[in-house]
């Protein structure tokens, strides 16, 4: 620790002093240095201080000694053009926020939702049972409970059977993609649904992959697009298609399986939000129908906090078996007591319930959005599948998506278009703003809708 | 939730043969379904329960209503090839771990060492202090807290003033170097040392960027090297290289550092052990002397546990401005509550307390592990610059590396050689063992030099 006590600060000053002047060229290169005891007399320490300082110059390969002759400066040919001391770096500050009242693009759900207290009692839990264990290196795929208790959950919640071994539990979806890019590799060539989340495609793009990008219609991305791709590697969100909502049905989801299986490709079946399907029951998940051909991809951050970063993967065997040949030596990222603490809120059917009032919730704030889009004096054409947490309206009177998005602006309300997920304009996706509830509290929906009408 | 409830599990039934029916081919694509109420009584279930069925089989796109007309199936034109149910994933289990009876490669703190108690109070804290906002997102740099307490800890630990507003919060080393690649390029050369860490080198590889090796001397790398590369972005361990041990002198960091302003290079300073210098005091950082070229990056791994998957940087200003231009819509993926607490534990002294005794506790080892090579009946050259958790140990007499590690093992001893962190063979390297002494019992070292003296 420099600076602290008083004594090293002595030696501090000297050193600094004479680091400054070899770096300023007060001292030249070869210059023989006082003795210590003539050092120390000069600058009033002890010798032993002196020799502290020295002793770190020399460490540092500022100055060098010879036996029985003394200490010389090191030959620093390169140091007269460097500033003496570097400049203070300029504060960057932080960045502002947004000001808008109302987020329809961002949403996460209510804090006051969470279980807290559930959450911190586990946490205390974990604690005081797993004790210094925690302290333990996580192996690659994440916790063994956590990943048995996502296996059990996956059973009960999408109705397929995965061996937890297969599990890998990461940071997020997006650190997961950069593992799939690194098990397919770079050279491969991914198709990502157009519109979709920009971040998939930027998170694929960042990590040096090509990308493809796949028309999503009525019944979400197109497979013959996905035929005539030339892809390797297909990313779809088959059960609630973000932004559309669109579903892609079954004959659909097998025509894109029959592709991967005769080209030798990989399916990453995106399940971010399938928890909430509010309007019937789960739909049945491409993982089921083809596990060595899917990648199954979902996380934590929708169904209990987005500061959870928490997300999972299930890999084919071929592609696990690579998986522990590249990564078997890397420790896994999530700290152990947030994985131990998620596993026992699933095995103990608290994630579950969770998520059963959360439907309930947004079951009650979807009609809310609903009744809000039916009572505003314009028509409105509403995209809703009863999934997930966003659905479209569109508003075929506005003159361009950029409008929509002023007006709202000038009411407060942040809101996104269709076309703002596309890579290029399409007209039968054209003033169609993308509503995501999943941020709204009870009440604001109807707030938002009366701006409006004013 | 599919199964759990008993009339929905009807439902389930029957949604389940009618679908195995489809995708079997039993039943064909244009095919009339028998109206719900047949079914009913055919399947000795309710109408309801037959309405629910047939809703997930259109929701899933098996079957569709014609309005007036009854329920179809639809065309499955490519599912007749697709097994009717996927095969059960075979189970891949859980790999072995090694079987040593000492570990001289891979060793972490002794956990007893760890302030465990601290920890956990420190958690408790946080947890009644911050509660429902430990829920929300982290920003992408990580929490401002944590980020103000790193440069404090900077500042009285390595002398450097850095703005807090800079370093970035990440996963662990090999994140932060994946965050490098992202920021400078994959079109960039970067070089590495040679020996070093294959971590470092694959970390870049995988994130598709390409390496170039420079070798390490006495001096650490070599600068005359560095300017010949051809290189980008220069990644060095300047006051410990591992797994050499050596110190790159100032003159030779100046040159190092003349050459990145020269050709707008950059400089990644790994710091991975700084705080264990043991003999002296802390070597001055390459980040205090140009903080515009060099990226410093640092890990909590080696000073408080492995499993604590947290790592920093500090950026340069314009790399810093990059950063947000990438990074600023995506989430920190370290938990703020594990980010919250080293805050704490920073902020309240005893990180640097912590460290205090983990010296203390290391010079004793480093005393015994030199005690113990200078007690073997062999010839040993040892390389120790008094900083870090490892030095060398070169056997002379030894017939090869292979040798020194198969007489080691042979003993229940797991050590690796310089040799095995080379790109190619260097005599200069050969037959020198490895030790890194980081999780090693007091007396162990002991324990050890008599299994080679029997």
């Amino acid at each position: 620790m420099l600076y602290r006590i008083s004594d090293e600060n002595k030696y501090y000053s000297l050193y600094s002093c004479i680091r400054e002047d070899i770096l300023g060229g007060k001292l030249r290169g070869g210059q023989k240095l006082p003795s210590k005891r003539a050092m120390a007399a000069d600058a009033g320490v002890s010798v032993i201080t002196v020799q502290t300082a020295y002793e770190q110059l020399i460490a540092e390969g500022y100055i060098y000694s010879k036996e029985r002759s003394g200490y010389y400066v090191a030959d620093m040919a390169s140091a007269a053009d460097l500033p003496a001391r570097a400049c203070a770096p300029h504060s960057v500050g932080e960045p502002a926020g947004g000001s808008f009242a109302f987020d329809l693009v961002s949403g996460s759900p209510p804090a006051e939702l969470f279980p807290f207290s559930v959450w911190s009692r586990l946490m205390r839990n974990v604690l005081s049972d797993e004790g210094e264990h925690l302290l333990e290196r996580v192996p690659c795929r994440g916790d063994a409970a956590l990943r048995g208790e996502i296996a059990d959950c996956l059973y009960r919640m999408r109705g397929v059977s995965v061996d937890p071994a297969r599990i890998v539990v990461g940071a997020g979806a997006e650190y997961l993609y950069g593992i799939i890019v690194r098990l397919l590799g770079r050279d491969k060539l991914y198709a990502v649904e157009d519109p979709g989340h920009l971040k998939i495609y930027s998170a694929y793009s960042q990590f040096g992959a090509r990308c493809a990008f796949i028309p999503v219609g009525a019944a979400g991305a197109d497979a013959s697009a996905v035929e005539r791709s030339g892809a390797d590697v297909l990313h779809v969100s088959p059960s609630h298609q973000f932004p559309t909502g669109a579903v892609i049905p079954a004959a659909e989801r097998l025509r894109m399986i029959r592709w991967a299986r005769e080209r030798g490709a990989y399916i990453v079946e995106d399940d971010y939000d399938s928890e909430f399907r509010l309007a019937g029951k789960p739909l049945q998940s491409m993982l089921g129908l083809c596990p060595d051909r899917v990648i199954y991809v979902n996380t934590f951050s929708k169904s209990l906090a987005p500061s959870m970063r928490m997300g999972y993967m299930v890999l084919p065997a071929d592609l696990f078996q690579r998986f522990m040949q590249l990564f078997s030596h890397s420790a896994n990222v999530v700290p152990l007591f947030e994985q131990k603490t998620l596993a026992a809120m699933i095995g103990g059917g608290y994630f579950e319930r969770h998520i059963g009032r959360l439907k309930t919730y947004y079951r009650a704030v979807r009609e809310e959005v609903l009744a809000a889009l039916a009572s505003l004096p314009f028509p409105v054409e509403v995209g809703d599948t009863g999934s997930g947490l966003h659905l479209t309206a569109k508003f075929a009177s506005a003159p361009s998506d950029g409008y929509i998005k002023r007006v709202a602006a000038a009411r407060g309300v942040n809101i996104r278009c269709l076309g703002d997920y596309l890579s290029s304009p399409r007209a039968v996706f054209s003033n169609t703003a993308v509503i995501n509830y999943g941020g709204l509290k009870k009440g604001q929906a109807a707030q938002i809708a009366a701006l409006f009408r004013r």
